[in-house]
């Protein structure tokens, strides 16, 4: 009987070990940063950031790391259904892996690694005063990634809150590809 | 007929709007918070945050603005049953309102004033790589505040995703008051 309570406790260890941490997610080697990327999945706890115009719903394109630690992107996005691309600057914060930004309000995110180095996950806080809003934004190096790594990433963001309807898989919707390597501006 | 469209028309974007925007919530003039505050609620989406021992479950005493524009606070707290006090300074971000904090990893959070300049939230934001974690703190000058005041907290908290299980009235539990005003350490 003892041996069976002990393994029962075992047991709950490990689900309760394993409901904790998400493995899969790990601090991202920032060195490894530039480079080609493409945008997975966008999910938020305020829809209609991520909704068509919505001020979030953009496709990652490049990123650099500059000198002074902080990193430069290239996205593209659709307005009104037309494709166009902007640039935009991470500025460091004192601990690592974590970045802020001003644009659509401030906004604070740390970078993480999830499975392997070839996928990144942002998550994102925007402090407007009004409506705070949490992203996630899922970033891989090739335009699409297996089934397996989608569903991952999808219980990790639900069991954060995000309800199923607002997590939107991009591989099925234009991201505007056509503009990806114009290089916007040289930084 | 078309002018009861147009009264459903307004009513829905009044509920919208009403649904939308926290009246209550304002830029708080950093320039009143010195002084002493008391904590009236904690609220989490990592509810053993706040329980007791949670590294979250502080009570404010007295926050002073600092001549760089950072904050120092001297807090309450209890481990293992026993009141304790300790000190805080919030480092001043590029954003007015948001500050920056090390404590249980590095935070975020944003100070906004709610109903009047006698009542602050703060809503926290926690960047742990494995369990990043949303906090809401309720300050106010007194001890207490109105059921009505109350009440309107916990419904912008839930409408923010915090079920109302994670919502602690710190009025009905012991906030160590024996040691306020103590002054930890003189900033």
């Amino acid at each position: 009987m003892k041996l069976l309570l002990l393994c029962l406790g075992l047991i709950l260890v490990c689900a309760q070990q394993e409901e904790n941490s998400d493995v899969a997610i790990r601090n991202f080697d920032i060195s490894k940063i530039s480079g080609e990327w493409y945008s997975i999945f966008l999910a938020s706890d305020v829809k209609e950031k991520i909704e068509e115009n919505g001020s979030m719903r953009v496709f990652v394109d490049v990123i650099r790391a500059l000198d002074n630690s902080s990193l430069y992107a290239e996205y593209q996005t659709k307005v009104n259904g037309e494709c166009t691309e902007f640039p935009m600057v991470f500025d460091k914060t004192e601990e690592d892996g974590v970045y802020s930004l001003n644009y659509d309000g401030y906004n604070v995110f740390r970078i993480s690694e999830f499975e392997n180095d070839e996928h990144i996950i942002l998550y994102l806080v925007n402090f407007d005063k009004d409506r705070p809003f949490q992203l996630f934004e899922f970033y891989a190096r090739e335009p699409d990634v297996s089934p397996e790594i989608k569903e991952e990433f999808v219980k990790i963001v639900q069991k954060r809150g995000i309800v199923k309807e607002n997590i939107i898989d991009l591989t099925k919707i234009d991201r505007c590809f056509q503009l990806r390597g114009n290089g916007v501006a040289q930084a």
